[in-house]
């Protein structure tokens, strides 16, 4: 049998986006959107809040990479907002015991869309199991990830509560996701949460 | 000089919400909302991919449940997402080291709006601090900050990464913002994430 590691669906590696488009033909593009984006290997269950995905990390941040991209072609302004989860499948509460992981994975590419984003991203290692050896300390953790964006040049800000990235739509997921799995390497249950801003008039 | 853990503006109480409204009207329905909506003593900053809420736990409550009752009473389909954060002020990066908390606060009375809301929760007690006693069990504190959902009615179902709720959009906001107070009285750091779906053409 696969270690629990080693297989997404158990280790419970997923994400639940919602896709907001700023126009009376919202139900076409979202509906559109989702249709054309191959699901690939991924779980896909749409609801009237999110839709959730589970999968690997890899599969994961191509779906998100597509929808998003789809929804940036149409030129409509749209909030996309992004949760991300490793480590605590199931449920909310969590039937993984501590000391299951850490999942260690390499860090997915991306690609670029040729679309521009604004997003807010905060990233939370929710470290459990202090018997495992793994020192709670989430901001060294965050510290790495903010280097990633910084070398990859989607930094903009440290603001409340989250670190300002701006660039092309697919780095800027690409480094989301990166932060996550860098982080996932040493704490088995990790989030990571995104605001993204497509066609915004103040993006002029 | 007033002590951090009574000074909501240093221990880092505050909030961002993101409001995205599905007509080509958008502009007009949120620049409304956020017009009428009284900031009282919060600061309040409103950027192009979420505002910025900065204040106590009850005034929080109340500007969050009067701004998304106004985007609510407008009738149009709406996502609103909120972002709350205690215990970690200034930047992504804490300022406040560990143990300056917890900051323990009444949990704030919300108030019943009549709009109808169905919302998905994710809480997440960032416990830093060992060495001060705190067991680093966020699912201990998750656990009551549920109970609390079921007591009030507004508890729906467990789902992937995040607790569903329903019912009274006051009541929802206030679930939230309750169950992040709580957690706050043993943990210093402690975000919670909600996004809320308003007048979806699926809840008939």
């Amino acid at each position: 049998m696969t270690k629990i590691i080693d297989d997404p669906m158990r280790f419970g590696v997923g994400a639940r986006v919602t896709v907001a488009v700023m126009t009376d033909r919202y139900v076409d593009v979202i509906t559109n959107a989702l249709q054309t984006t191959d699901p690939g290997d991924l779980v896909v269950q749409t609801g009237d809040v999110s839709t959730y995905l589970g999968g690997s990390e890899t599969e994961l941040l191509r779906y998100l990479t597509d929808l998003a991209a789809a929804i940036a072609a149409t030129g409509e302004h749209a909030s996309i907002t992004v949760q991300l989860s490793r480590g605590c499948p199931g449920e909310v509460v969590c039937e993984l015991p501590g000391g299951a992981g850490p999942r260690p994975v390499d860090v997915p590419e991306g690609r670029e869309t040729g679309r521009f984003a604004a997003a807010e991203w905060a990233l939370y290692p929710l470290a459990d199991d202090v018997r495992a050896g793994i020192e709670p300390d989430h901001m060294r953790d965050i510290y790495a990830a903010i280097e990633l964006a910084k070398e990859n040049g989607t930094f903009r800000a440290s603001e409340h509560f989250v670190t300002r990235l701006e660039g092309d739509l697919g780095t800027v997921l690409a480094t989301v996701v990166a932060g996550w799995v860098m982080v996932g390497r040493r704490v088995q249950h990790v989030t990571s949460h995104l605001t993204v801003s497509l066609n915004s008039p103040s993006h002029g």
